[in-house]
């Protein structure tokens, strides 16, 4: 039996972003919603049309589930969640909850987040007034997000797609020493990502691309 | 009788950012839905620990619903969404496509044009390295834009939530004449912005700042 739901993704990536690209975070999800799923590898170096059709943008990931496609990797887990209630729960108000967590993370927090990481990643000179703005818009939301996180395990009752997508958002700042001064940031993404779907989604995104390495050595 | 959704918003702004605060999105929203509501103003000069109960950035906009309290522009319109098919359709397919839009235009287009419009603001020097990565990666998102928006009307089919906060989104780009070389950006931002539920909602923000002004003269 073919699983009804396909995760795609690029072929290949270099070292990087390996262990970072997006379709963590919808393998994640699958995993901790025990779904089926199949992945299947779209071309890093030449992006065609089929590939814009479905990621307008020429990114990755995009799903198909029978014949919807869905693209953006928090429209994927809301699509998820509407399938699990591992991933979001059923009633209006923890919906609601869930939801304003999911867009928290990725217009709140990750808004900030990710120039940020461009910035450090290009390795911006962290004396310049462009660094000096971007990196005070991030320590503002984070200075907040230590406030949520002081007082509770996490974000909307029981562990959601909202903690998936936040913890990732995070975990690239930590990666970076970002969460140094943010001591209950950097305990959430300690305990969500030692979760065990968390840690197959990685393992398995890390051998996606080596299998691709290999294909080609 | 009073109406169900509570709008919350500041109680006054500086004159630099109205017509661009986030509440318009909502008021947007609910004038295209045709749906009651009332605006509640909270102290924009001092943000007390029942404004961080419901809104932990401290900021605006956030509604009210009965007994479910939404903030997250992005959420907040996925709520609405729910109560009107005129922000969105009643199909799984037609749901599926105007949410990765929402997302995109959030995740996507804002993520990049937000930091960009941060360093614009602040006069940063369009000669800096850091301007110089902020700026391509707000174009590059833009021109896959430019793409999508010269082969279609709207986003997903007909006007939908998607295309009030993609609109929003591009509209303070081009307040900074960021859409200059997109021309199918720029006309989209016109036609959305013609829209009567659009010039009903600015008019509306612009109105409630300014009743602010009078109040304190």
């Amino acid at each position: 039996m073919v699983a009804d739901l396909i995760l795609n993704t690029f072929d290949w990536v270099p070292e990087a972003p390996r262990g970072y690209v997006r379709d963590l975070r919808v393998r994640w999800a699958l995993e901790e919603a025990g779904l089926p799923y199949t992945v299947r590898g779209v071309s890093f170096k030449e992006r065609d049309a089929a590939h814009f059709a479905h990621q307008p943008f020429g990114q990755v990931p995009w799903i198909t589930d029978g014949d919807i496609s869905v693209f953006e990797s928090g429209a994927i887990l809301m699509h998820l969640a509407g399938r699990s209630d591992k991933l979001m729960p059923g009633d209006a108000r923890g919906r609601a909850e869930v939801t304003e967590w999911v867009f928290a993370a990725l217009n709140s927090v990750e808004m900030a987040s990710l120039p940020w990481a461009i910035l450090v990643f290009s390795e911006e000179s962290r004396e310049s007034s462009a660094w000096e703005k971007l990196n005070g818009f991030l320590r503002l939301r984070l200075g907040h997000m230590e406030s949520v996180l002081t007082r509770r395990e996490w974000l909307a009752g029981e562990f959601s797609v909202a903690d998936i997508l936040m913890a990732d958002v995070l975990r690239l700042v930590d990666r970076f020493d970002g969460l140094a001064d943010y001591p209950a940031c950097h305990a959430y993404v300690a305990r969500a990502t030692a979760r065990p779907a968390f840690q197959k989604a990685r393992a398995d995104q890390i051998a996606h691309f080596a299998a691709a390495d290999a294909a080609c050595a």
